[in-house]
């Protein structure tokens, strides 16, 4: 398996054609692009190009946001935005603010974030980044005549351990969990728990070579040996536990 | 950056000397090791050639284990065994079992596990998997004559999304957490939270070529963009987030 961070894509503006600026990248590195490769968008770059930037000047706190902001040091406008995109506050304490999303993703500040977008702007997650990631599928395969996979991550913290991973917050044209259950292993024991979380390892292996400075925003992962679905799969929503089957609530 | 399997290493057995079954598979591959290269050895197989495997008829379970083993289908000899190897138990409920190991690791059934191990046996987790690490590292590095890396993997559960990734329980020769805490980003902007957590990443990428069967317990990972570190330096130890920071215990 090879994971290839894409050349110089330039920055991102609302209504760009980020399947385009990816496949002109492609061309500049020269890879040549098989069926069942992924392509790993970065999700401050789906952002951006769908217009979810926010002028910070734009946000009038809240009295909760501001009280908030002032006592662990941070910008109130943003804890503003982080609140409204909440779904449900899970951790406000020490500073940290933990929330899940509407599209229940559970991370840090909502996935507001003012890092890699203009001075004085925050970028919001995409509204629904299997959307989003469909949409960009549909387009790579559509011009490349073959089926590849996406995956948009981002980078979320986890409880228990230090540093933080990518994950994919969107998937589209792969299987983003593989149940390895009922297989047998060479003992001939039956898997009785195993369930990868493909789509999440994916875009764990493509930070390794983007980075965080915003310069490469795209990765293209080849030879992984599982094969693409269709785009009407279930997306990186199935990654997402249900509330009934959650024992950290 | 690549990643491979390394094919055909065979069943091990305790005492077996895992660098050198890696480096036979490797020649067998016809794979050149470099400088900064990591290789990633899945926990089973350390396990193994250390001696971590139990024969289950000879646990005796207690009446804890014994119950609840019966409410809900499991061995209570392996239940057993989970209790013994836990310094703490974070939930058991619903019939999961989630523990902190005597490193520190939260994670399902303390590490305990009856895939990919001979009938009528479990295996532990390495008593010190960083050391693992550190010992097969410096066999590396003395045979190789170059400074390469290593991780051990193990596949983990993680609370609020379905499916596992695999993460580093034990690593030397290599950083473990990039702190890019202080760097500016195209914008100027300083990242101020931002601290990759690689040896899980490394993990995560490597889990995506080895399966779940147990046939390629070894992956090298190459064209890394980090480099290398001495072999006395904070191991996976360094990704357990200490106590009195966890918002989740």
């Amino acid at each position: 398996m090879s994971v290839s961070a894409l050349p110089d894509i330039p920055e991102t503006r609302p209504g760009d054609d980020l399947a385009a600026l990816a496949l002109d990248a492609l061309a500049r590195a020269g890879l040549d692009v098989a069926a069942g490769d992924v392509f790993v968008f970065t999700q401050k770059i789906v952002s951006k190009a769908e217009g979810r930037l926010v002028a910070l000047d734009e946000v009038e706190p809240s009295p909760e946001a501001r009280s908030w902001a002032e006592a662990w040091g941070r910008d109130a406008r943003v804890i503003e935005l982080v609140l409204r995109e909440a779904s449900r506050v899970v951790r406000m304490e020490r500073g940290v603010l933990i929330t899940e999303t509407r599209t229940g993703l559970v991370c840090a500040n909502s996935g507001v974030d003012t890092s890699n977008v203009p001075p004085g702007c925050a970028a919001l997650l995409p509204l629904d980044p299997d959307a989003s990631a469909r949409g960009l599928c549909a387009t790579l395969r559509a011009r490349l005549g073959i089926a590849v996979g996406v995956v948009v991550s981002d980078t979320f913290g986890r409880p228990w351990r230090e540093g933080q991973t990518d994950v994919a917050i969107g998937a589209a044209g792969l299987r983003p969990i593989l149940d390895h259950r009922g297989t047998t292993d060479r003992h001939g024991h039956t898997l009785r728990a195993t369930r990868t979380a493909i789509a999440d390892e994916l875009a764990a292996a493509a930070d390794l070579v983007l980075g965080k400075t915003g310069g490469t925003p795209v990765a293209l992962v080849q030879g992984i040996p599982f094969g693409t679905a269709d785009l009407d799969g279930p997306g990186a929503r199935a990654l997402v536990r249900a509330a009934e089957e959650d024992l950290f609530r």
